[in-house]
């Protein structure tokens, strides 16, 4: 690899919604041509769709030349990238790999999803399409039910309370009622979690990551591309994806999320940095287990210790390594296949102090954790202030 | 872009057939062991998987991270990449790119689609996602129905016979009776698809690729990773993506397959090749008039002549440009998102004297062109012998 810098130069999002009003495209151009106004690329050199489910979410794909067009960028080369939930970061990471080599000089990495389009159980189907069709889906098994089952266990060997098991979820709220583009902006308690409705046993409706459509863009470029200051930029210091066993049922040990775990050492060992360097993580929570198993997961908590470290304050706003500073998953909300890229986004808005009420002061370094099935993709990046 | 080469190594496939008895999984794994079969790399840098529709062709997303777990290689790297009908050949420019600049030193890239287990109705709502759906597809057009409004209009402007246009399935069928992996091994003449029944007027059957379910694969190294002779192996000499405007109703000239023309000029361009070099034109013929146009965009006929010129016999066997030597589209049979692949496969059998009874005599240097949607988006790439 040679030795050219990648930056995350501008941003675009739209808020995470029910956006009846506007299609699958509608969503990406907005979140496309945000990040295009931040910039002085006005043609970057790929456009790199992440996607998880517009076949069945919108009956569409082809999305990478559809975005193109609709951009009034016809030529340029656009496809779709799909890792299940973690298709945004995934997507980014292709984007990523590209420009830091010199293959190409710019890239524009949309995450898009639609998924209020669909009626409440066709969306599980989507979702259950993560998981093997032939094995997981055939018994019935939703996404939700696998991990209901790994909350269970993660509790009962853990010795995890259930107020324990709340506090990502509280902490997520917490930091979006100042979020503009969350889906959520209301404070919760650890009481509201464990009272409301069940949804898989023992995961409560307050646990489990909404239902939302949104997109968010970044755009990528590498020195050839980026003239000027680099100021108002992000530096991607490092990026790796990394795979599971595809199926939890497959695993020796479903509690070690060994996809988050590879990807994230590999990407700091690259990157040079020691974890106690970080000033923050946006972290995969679709489930409050997902988001305690995956600070397990990168060493910042010892196993069995993420969910009870939270609840401690360790990850709170004003810790040194604070958690999720839109709302992560939960409260931002979760449009599957651009969950990675609103990540990504909220870590350059952090590195380059435009995150306002939500500002981690000093913010210097930032981990994104993107996550597909049951850990079973990891799209784990580190970023730095650009010098 | 870094000086190192890249290359193809070794490639699997299936027979293009109706696989009933076989999964999407148990077909990709088929040609991806294959594929690592012949190779001393047991451990690619990446998978890549192509693909357009598994989402409503076998209920299955994240087929990277499965391939993955299924060929024991999990903790590798893994995605899918969909382009619609060029799922395959951008899946493999990704991977070109990534290995070529050092990024990566070696991709294992699969093509994938299992079809046959769809309605027919189905199979047609699931290509219509190639076009637009909030347009084309709501006004009914099925992709059968655009590429025959495509060929009404060439066949009236350029004044192209009916013999004519069933000049290239004519080629395909011949060349697929001694390829053992064609999915229809029968010569045909143009009076049998001239009165083969109507599909899309004035397209009839045999103007029409079949459906099908298939797999192949192919290994991509470059210098660090290709130890020892490269005498059997394919170079990649360049390789391009491009779009055109996303629906053929937003065309100034729905007759110049701008994203063909494009992808073409600059891969060789920058493979420092003169078109009179190639020895053979792996083409995306879905539709006979889709053939023709491409050889048209390609340059390799004027405009108005592809058909013409086929029925003349400049892209027959024996002649000095022979075109799908496995049978193409047409009679190698189209499983969509692993089309490309196919085609990269049988420029990698001709360019390594492996092609048994459809070898090309001296074959030196070939092109590929796989297209989704009606030109929508083209992938385009030169192969040579490796030095």
């Amino acid at each position: 690899m040679s030795k050219s810098k990648a930056y995350v130069s501008s941003v675009g999002m739209t808020p995470i919604a029910d956006h009846w009003d506007y299609s699958i495209l509608d969503l990406a151009v907005q979140a496309a041509r945000g990040a295009l106004k931040g910039s002085t690329i006005k043609k970057p050199d790929q456009i790199i769709v992440g996607n998880m489910f517009s076949a069945v979410g919108a009956k569409q794909e082809h999305l990478g030349a559809m975005v193109a067009t609709a951009l009034g960028l016809t030529g340029t080369p656009a496809y779709k990238v799909e890792a299940a939930c973690s298709s945004g970061g995934t997507a980014f990471n292709v984007g990523y790999n590209l420009v830091r080599s010199g293959a190409i000089d710019s890239a524009l990495v949309v995450g898009v999803e639609k998924m209020r389009d669909l009626e409440p159980e066709d969306i599980s189907a989507a979702l259950a399409m993560a998981e093997s069709a032939e094995y997981t889906q055939f018994v019935g098994a939703t996404f939700a039910a696998l991990n209901g089952l790994l909350a269970r266990y993660y509790m009962e060997q853990m010795d995890v309370s259930r107020d324990e098991l709340s506090s990502i979820p509280v902490i997520d709220h917490a930091n979006a009622v100042t979020a503009e583009h969350a889906q959520f902006r209301k404070a919760i308690t650890p009481e509201v979690v464990g009272r409301s409705a069940m949804i898989a046993d023992p995961l409560r409706l307050f646990d489990c990551a909404p239902v939302g459509d949104g997109a968010a863009a970044v755009l990528l470029v590498n020195d050839n591309a980026a003239s000027g200051s680099r100021r108002r930029m992000a530096e991607v210091l490092e990026g790796r994806i990394a795979t599971n066993d595809f199926s939890l049922y497959e695993r020796e040990d479903m509690l070690d999320f060994k996809s988050t775990r590879l990807a994230f050492k590999k990407a700091m060992e690259q990157a040079g940095l020691a974890p106690s360097k970080l000033s923050m993580v946006e972290l995969h929570d679709a489930f409050s287990v997902v988001g305690a198993l995956s600070l397990e997961a990168m060493g910042f908590s010892k196993r069995g210790h993420g969910s009870k470290d939270a609840k401690a304050g360790k990850y709170s706003r004003g810790s040194d390594l604070p958690i999720n500073t839109f709302g992560g998953l939960k409260a931002r909300g979760h449009p599957v296949g651009a969950t990675g890229v609103y990540q990504i986004a909220e870590a350059y808005l952090q590195l380059t102090d435009r995150a306002g009420k939500n500002q981690v002061e000093g913010a210097e370094y930032a981990v994104t954790q993107n996550v597909g099935g049951v850990d079973t993709t990891a799209a784990v990046h580190v970023f730095g202030r650009a010098a």
